[in-house]
């Protein structure tokens, strides 16, 4: 039976491969990579990279699958997203039938941790009940962006006996969640720290995570916000896309 | 001046190590390891597996630094936690100026994610904080036993556009939060799910998660909730200890 192995790369330095994921690599017979147009090019880049340094198998080959449009207008977000999955499902059903030899494997080589704010396995899992191509599955689990900030910024995620929730931009500007007092935002492309009203937050923001891009910047909100705003913009301008998350840390009541 | 590492190793597999990580080692001259007691003796046994795999610095040794008591009544927590991470500090800062050389390097092989409830960050603070011995220190993220967990249910933590929380046992006990529909429990001695009363929660537990003793059970609460207390009572019976995590996701309102 055709295998499909999800194997999660790291933050964005190729040192972050884990060993299962250097062997996984060694046995793929077609890497499906999603080319997400011009701005993503750094990490297409950065894939690249990684097949060149690793063992491959002889003959194995590099498909680029076109990411399909999604509309991203706020009130249709989840239905969007559901739409989109389905697209992308079908475009690499047909890739996989066309591609993978029957007994062969295919992969994906997803950015960061697969089970993190990532469509893939949603896209399998649209693959499977389609039913048109049979196959097995597995993940590998990499070194999430989140792992990473907190290392960069020497930081734990949680304190002491407390929760700490992951949430996203879109939900953060409802307001600041209740019963938790840290906060890691993910997918924020509008500076949302910017309307917490919350008193003495610290922010601990990270871009570029594991590359030689990376930028770290840390304090307390009302000082630093400012700073990131503009470091984020020009950043971006320079190099047409960027990938960013914090932690907002208030203090415990 | 002397560095210190803190280098995370994974949910339990050794193949899960990161190439950056597999280099750190190589430049380590004293590694410390927390004795647990013998019931984490297969967790040193990994550790140890990690250094006989990999490249050494010659001549590097590894040092052994007891477990300070902990007070683990409920009560006083977060207090008790405070005194053994200073005791704890006390200990290591003593090995650290009398094992590790000026200018040599020091490091901490952490189980999973270093920046997810655990201790070693909090401790290396509070020995700077200290000041009796200077040094500089870093971390090397590694995957979470979180990430282990999602991979290998294959299950994103979150759904799309939603946020989820991790928290402890400790607190899931007082209730479900409110705001999220999933969540990660981490360091639940006591099954606390078998007090969860939402309808229709799904449960994705694991045990040992990464070593060959790996337990995965999945499936409606109410139905395998049962049957986890059951294989995880054996299972800790049988080994003498276990570590295990789960994510309880309930349907979006």
């Amino acid at each position: 039976m055709r295998k499909i192995l999800v194997i999660g790369i790291g933050a964005g330095d190729p040192e972050q491969l884990t060993l299962e994921a250097v062997r996984a690599i060694a046995e793929v017979d077609v890497f499906f990579v999603l080319d997400k147009g011009s701005v993503k090019q750094d990490l297409v880049g950065l894939r690249q990279e990684i097949l060149r340094r690793h063992p491959t198998k002889p003959g194995h080959r590099v498909v680029e699958l076109r990411d399909p449009d999604r509309d991203r207008s706020a009130a249709a977000y989840v239905d969007a997203v559901d739409q989109w999955r389905r697209r992308r499902a079908e475009l690499l059903r047909d890739l996989v039938r066309d591609e993978v030899p029957a007994d062969g494997c295919g992969a994906m080589l997803v950015w960061g941790d697969p089970a993190l704010y990532d469509s893939t396995l949603g896209v399998l899992e649209e693959m499977l009940a389609d039913g048109t191509v049979d196959f097995e599955y597995a993940v590998i689990p990499g070194v999430s962006s989140v792992s990473t900030l907190a290392a960069r910024h020497r930081i734990g995620l949680n304190r002491v006996g407390r929760p700490f929730q992951v949430t996203t931009g879109r939900l953060l500007a409802e307001g600041w969640p209740s019963g938790v007092d840290d906060l890691v935002v993910m997918l924020d492309a509008h500076c949302t720290f910017t309307t917490v009203t919350e008193p003495d937050v610290l922010i601990y923001w990270g871009a570029y995570l594991g590359t030689p891009d990376e930028i770290l910047v840390a304090g307390p909100l009302a000082e630093v916000g400012p700073e990131i705003v503009e470091v984020r913009r020009a950043a971006r301008e320079r190099k047409g896309w960027i990938m960013d998350t914090y932690l907002l840390r208030r203090p415990v009541a």
